[in-house]
C-alpha cells in the first residue's frame, strides 16, 4: 500500500523521542512529544461509552490546564482500558512522571494508549523508561519519525503529513502523525493522531478549528465499523512562528483551517489505506439526498457493508450489493430515480443495469483508489440547488476493502 | 456444520416439485410448492427500499387474493432485482404460467427469486420448465427435499424443520424449509423461508401469528449486517387436518403460535449455522438494559462487529472487543456496572477483567454454539423486575463467526 508521505518540516519549539520499554514483544512502544513552552492545546476524543483511563485523564487535564499543554505521552501495546482503578492510577503516574522530567504540572500532560483492552498496564516499564526518554528529546526529523513508529499497533507503516504556508511574512508549519489499522470508524476509533504547529492561536479557537477539520476527515473514514475506546486527535500550537495571532473569521483563520484539514485528510486516508489487510482505498460519495444527514447514513451503510467490501477485495463490479446496502440504510428513496457509478463507470440508472464492459470495470477496480458514487435522485423543494458543492444532501466517506488478510489478522490478535 | 434435521412429515394437501431449468450453472434451481385447494396465506417481506420484482408482485397478489393462495414458485440463481420493467413482466409471466398449469388465477401464486442482482432473468427457461415441473408435483418426502435444495444459492446444505402437535383430536403438522447464506440480517435478508401447515386458520390471524414468530427468529439473526432485496417468509395453511378453526386468544392459538415459532427458530439457526464460511453459531444476549429496544441495539452492535466476529473465528476470548462494540451502540450505560460472559465464563465486571483460564475459554469457544452475554447493569425505576423472562430490557440475537472463507466466497461471487 502506498502511503502519503510529505516532506517533514519540524515546527520550532517541539521535541520528540521514542523508545522500546517492553510493552510490545518487540519494537518502539513509548513516545513523547513536548513543547518547550506551554502550547495552546485542543483534542477530540472517542464517543464510545467505554472510555480508556488515559482518555478520561486527558479530558480532565485539558479542562484543568485550560487548554495549555506541554507534552503528549503515548504508549502502544496496551490500551489501558477496562483496567479498573489501577488503570487510572497508571495513567496519572505516567503524567506525573513526565511532568517531573519536564518541570511542568501533571495537568499539562496528555496521556494516550493504544493496544489490547482489559490487560493491566505494566506502568513500571513506562516509568522506568521515561527519564531516559526525556533525555533523548530532540527536534530532529529522525526523532519525529521514531515517534510515528512507536505509536503503531497492527499498522504496517508509519503515517505522517505536513503543510507549510505563510501568514503575512511568517512561515507556519503543521506536522502530524497518526496510527490506525483495525477498529477505524466514524466518531473515531483505535486511532491516534497528533498534530503540532508553530501557529499562534488561542485554545478555544484551536478547538473549534480542530473539530471542523476532524468532521470531514477522521470522522469520515471507516475500516470495520467499530469505534474504539481510546481514539484521540490532539493538536498543540506554540506560536513560535512569530506570526500574528489567528483571529476567528479572518483570512488567516481560513488559511490555517484549510491547512489543518489538509493534513488531517492525508492522515485519515493513510489510515484507511493501511486498514488491516486493505488492498485499496474506496471513496463512497452519496448525493441527491434530502439532507446531508441522509447522505451520510447511506454512505456509511455502503462503506460498512461486508458484502460491498468483499466484492471490492475481489475487484468484482457487483453494484447490486451497493444498491442493496443503500436500500437498507433507513433512508427512503425511489430506486427508479437512483444512479450508481463504480470506478466512475455508470452501472445503474432508471431501475436497471446499464451495459458496461465487466473486464474494464474489473481492471479499474484493481486500482489503489476506487470511487463509488450513488445519486439517490431525491427531489428537493423548489430552489434546492442540485449541483456543485452547494448541494446539501451530499456526503463522502472513505473506507478500504475487506480481505481474508483482515480476518487472519483479527482472528488471533492476542494469541 | 451441523444442521438441525427433524423427521419430515408432509402435511396433507401440499405437493412439491423441483427441477434444473438452467438459471444456475448446475443443479436444481426451480421449485414449486402447491396446495390442492386455496390455502390461507401470509407473508413477511424485506424492508429494504430496493425490492425485487417478485417481492412487489407477491405483495400485490397477496392483497388481491385476500390471503388465499394456491402456489409458491421459487427460482434460485437470479434475484430478478433491478431488472427494470422487464423484471416485473418476467415475474408476472411466471405467475401466469403456474396458474395455467394449476388451473387457478395468477394472483393465487406467490413468486420468489434469489441470486445475483441486476442481471436480466432468462424467464423463458422458467416458462419452458414449468409444465414438466407441474407434472412432477407430488407429496412425497423426496419431492419436498428436492425443493429444499432447489432454493439454495451459496448455502452448503438444505435446511428444513417440522413440528407436530394436537389440537383436540386432530394432528397438526407444520413443515418449513429455508435458504440463507450471506446477506442475512435483521428485518430479513437474502433469505427465503416457506412454511406449510394443515392447520385451519383465517389469513388475518395467520399473518399476525407469522409476524410474531418471525420477530424473535428470522428477524433476530444476522450474518453480515446486509438486508437483501428479496427476503420473504411465507406460510400456507390448508385446514386439511380437520382440526377446528384456530381463534385469536384461544389455547389452540397459543399452541399453534409456539409450534410455528419453534419451526422458525430451527430454520433461523440453521441459516446462521450455514452462514458463508461460518464455523460456529454465536448467541448474543443482552440484559439489564433500560428497554428491549436498547438491549436489541447493543446485541446487534456486538453481533455485527467484524472485530468480534473475527475473534470468534479464532476462538480468541477477546472480550474487550465485545465491550467496545457494546459501547458504540449509541445506548448509554455505565461500564463499571456492566458484566460480560463469554462461553458462560464471567470475564468482565466492576470495570475490569476477571481472572479466567484463557486455555479453557479458548477450548469452550471452539464449540459449535458459543453464547455471549452482556448485562448492562442499568437500574430501572422501582418495581422494575430484574430477573427472569419478564425482564423488559433483554434481547437475543444469533450470528456466526467471520472467517477468511467468508471473504473468499464473497470476493468473487460472480466471476
Amino acid at each position: 500500500m502506498k502511503t502519503w508521505i510529505s516532506r517533514t518540516a519540524i515546527p520550532r519549539g517541539f521535541r520528540f523521542a521514542a523508545t522500546a520499554c517492553g510493552l510490545k514483544r518487540q519494537g518502539l512502544d513509548l513516545a513523547l512529544l513536548t513543547s518547550e513552552a506551554p502550547a495552546a492545546a485542543a483534542a477530540v476524543f472517542t464517543t464510545n461509552v467505554v472510555q480508556a483511563a488515559p482518555v478520561r485523564l486527558s479530558r480532565e487535564h485539558l479542562r484543568r490546564s485550560r487548554g495549555r499543554m506541554r507534552a503528549i505521552v503515548v504508549n502502544s501495546g496496551n490500551a489501558n482500558c477496562s483496567t479498573g482503578p489501577a488503570g487510572m492510577v497508571a495513567a496519572r503516574r505516567t503524567a506525573e512522571c513526565v511532568a517531573a522530567q519536564l518541570g511542568c504540572r501533571p495537568e499539562e500532560v496528555l496521556v494516550c494508549s493504544t493496544g489490547v483492552i482489559g490487560v493491566p498496564l505494566r506502568v513500571e516499564r513506562i516509568l522506568q523508561a521515561l527519564p531516559g526518554l526525556a533525555r533523548k528529546l530532540s527536534n530532529r526529523r529522525r526523532s519525529f519519525h521514531q515517534v510515528t513508529r512507536a505509536i503503531l499497533t497492527t499498522d504496517t507503516q508509519p503515517k505522517w503529513a505536513s503543510a507549510t504556508f505563510h501568514l503575512a511574512r511568517s512561515r507556519v508549519h503543521i506536522l502530524g502523525c497518526a496510527k490506525g489499522a483495525g477498529m477505524i470508524h466514524p466518531q473515531m476509533a483505535t486511532m491516534l493522531a497528533f498534530l503540532v504547529t508553530n501557529a499562534r492561536i488561542a485554545p478555544g479557537l484551536l478547538a473549534r478549528t480542530l473539530r471542523a477539520a476532524v468532521h470531514g476527515t477522521f470522522n469520515a473514514i471507516t475500516v470495520d465499523g467499530d469505534t474504539s475506546t481510546n481514539d484521540t486527535v490532539a493538536v498543540l500550537a506554540t506560536g513560535a512562528s512569530g506570526a500574528r495571532v489567528i483571529r476567528a473569521g479572518s483570512a488567516d483563520f481560513r488559511r490555517f483551517g484549510h491547512a489543518l484539514e489538509a493534513v488531517c485528510h492525508k492522515l485519515a486516508l493513510a489510515i484507511v489505506a493501511d486498514g488491516e489487510g486493505a488492498q485499496r482505498v474506496v471513496e463512497v460519495e452519496v448525493r441527491g439526498a434530502r439532507s446531508k444527514r441522509d447522505a451520510d447514513r447511506v454512505a456509511r451503510a455502503i462503506a460498512n457493508s461486508p458484502l460491498v467490501k468483499t466484492a471490492l477485495a475481489g475487484a468484482d463490479p457487483n453494484w447490486g450489493r451497493i444498491l442493496a446496502a443503500a436500500g437498507r440504510a433507513g433512508v427512503p428513496f425511489d430506486p427508479e430515480q437512483a444512479k450508481v457509478w463504480l470506478a466512475r463507470i455508470p452501472v445503474y440508472a432508471r431501475g436497471r443495469a446499464l451495459p458496461f464492459d465487466e473486464r474494464v470495470a474489473h481492471r479499474e477496480m484493481r486500482a489503489g483508489y476506487v470511487p463509488i458514487a450513488v445519486d439517490l435522485g431525491v427531489r428537493r423543494g423548489k430552489g434546492g440547488a442540485r449541483n456543485g458543492k452547494q448541494e446539501p444532501g451530499r456526503a463522502r466517506i472513505w473506507t478500504c476493502d475487506f480481505t481474508s488478510a483482515y480476518v487472519n489478522i483479527n482472528a488471533d490478535y492476542r494469541t
